[in-house]
């Protein structure tokens, strides 16, 4: 039972956008913007990323969902997905990606663990500034999302096939309300 | 060093807010309404929650200029910053208050590690539940902002005056460009 009293029926973080209006709006924009707006990284990278430090969060709705996001948007590599959750050094990705999934794992633990190191390392890989900068600003606006997520006790579905479907929605029509047409894939 | 080319002189979160103004944009209106806009707690107790949070996760630059706006906002009470940074539990801080950092506190480590013992202690201390939502947003909120400010290894300015004169802005001023009379208290 979530801790304060949300709309019914509304799962996950979707019952805080629509308790709060104003900061739900702010925090949709954030989103929109983040994983569907302009990246060098593609969207079903960016939240394969979402989804990975979410699992390392344990939060279970975010994982769920963003995985199903990245499922859709990523097509016949669906499968790569899960294969990044259960273990990232392992999954059929690229170098660069890898690289960047060190990076998100060790925002994930706390910003001062990344090093020069793990920046060089991505670098090695093709990355670039942008690359860095998204990737480290998704797994801390993840360490977000999954706190407020799991810190208010929100609903949390138990039928996959709803994950399924909130992630196609997600993939088609982003976070916040925005003309298709302005949408970069 | 940061981690990436950002725009010079420009010291911790500032620097990456214009270094990506799309993303800058999202997060300047998410701190404003979040720290700025309506709730029940007053501006003062908002930024001394940031600023704890920060400390928390040992984000010097997040710390040093939230703590800075509080002392500014909170005027006479201006030492109690100091003490909730230092010990929570003995700052002369209201029984409510002290209960919100308490919730706080387990944000910081992880959504999952609120109780309903804990929201419990809270509202008997007279917390409602915007006060509750408020308080683990804020600190959500923060365990991004410190992730990416600390992520990308953004510049980190000695001068103590420049957090007094930082968080004077802060206070004043707010996060994001909005007409004077539209800011809370």
């Amino acid at each position: 039972m979530p801790h304060i009293s949300l709309p019914a029926q509304l799962p996950g973080i979707r019952g805080l956008l629509a308790y709060r209006p104003d900061t739900g709006k702010a925090l949709s924009e954030l989103a929109d913007v983040l994983l569907v707006g302009d990246s060098p990284l593609s969207r079903g990278e960016r939240e394969t990323i979402a989804a990975f430090v979410s699992g390392r969060n344990e939060c279970a709705f975010c994982m769920d969902s963003h995985a199903a996001a990245a499922r859709h948007l990523l097509g016949d590599a669906h499968a790569t997905v899960d294969a990044v959750l259960a273990d990232p050094d392992t999954a059929p990705v690229g170098a660069k990606l890898k690289a960047l999934l060190a990076i998100a794992a060790k925002v994930q633990r706390g910003g001062r663990n990344v090093t020069s190191y793990d920046v060089a390392a991505a670098r090695a890989e093709g990355a670039t500034d942008r690359d860095i900068h998204d990737t480290v600003l998704i797994a801390a606006a993840f360490s977000m999302f999954n706190r407020y997520v799991d810190g208010l006790a929100t609903l949390l579905p138990s039928d996959p096939a709803m994950y399924a479907e909130m992630g196609r929605r997600m993939a088609e029509n982003g976070y916040a309300s925005r003309a298709p047409e302005a949408s970069s894939q």
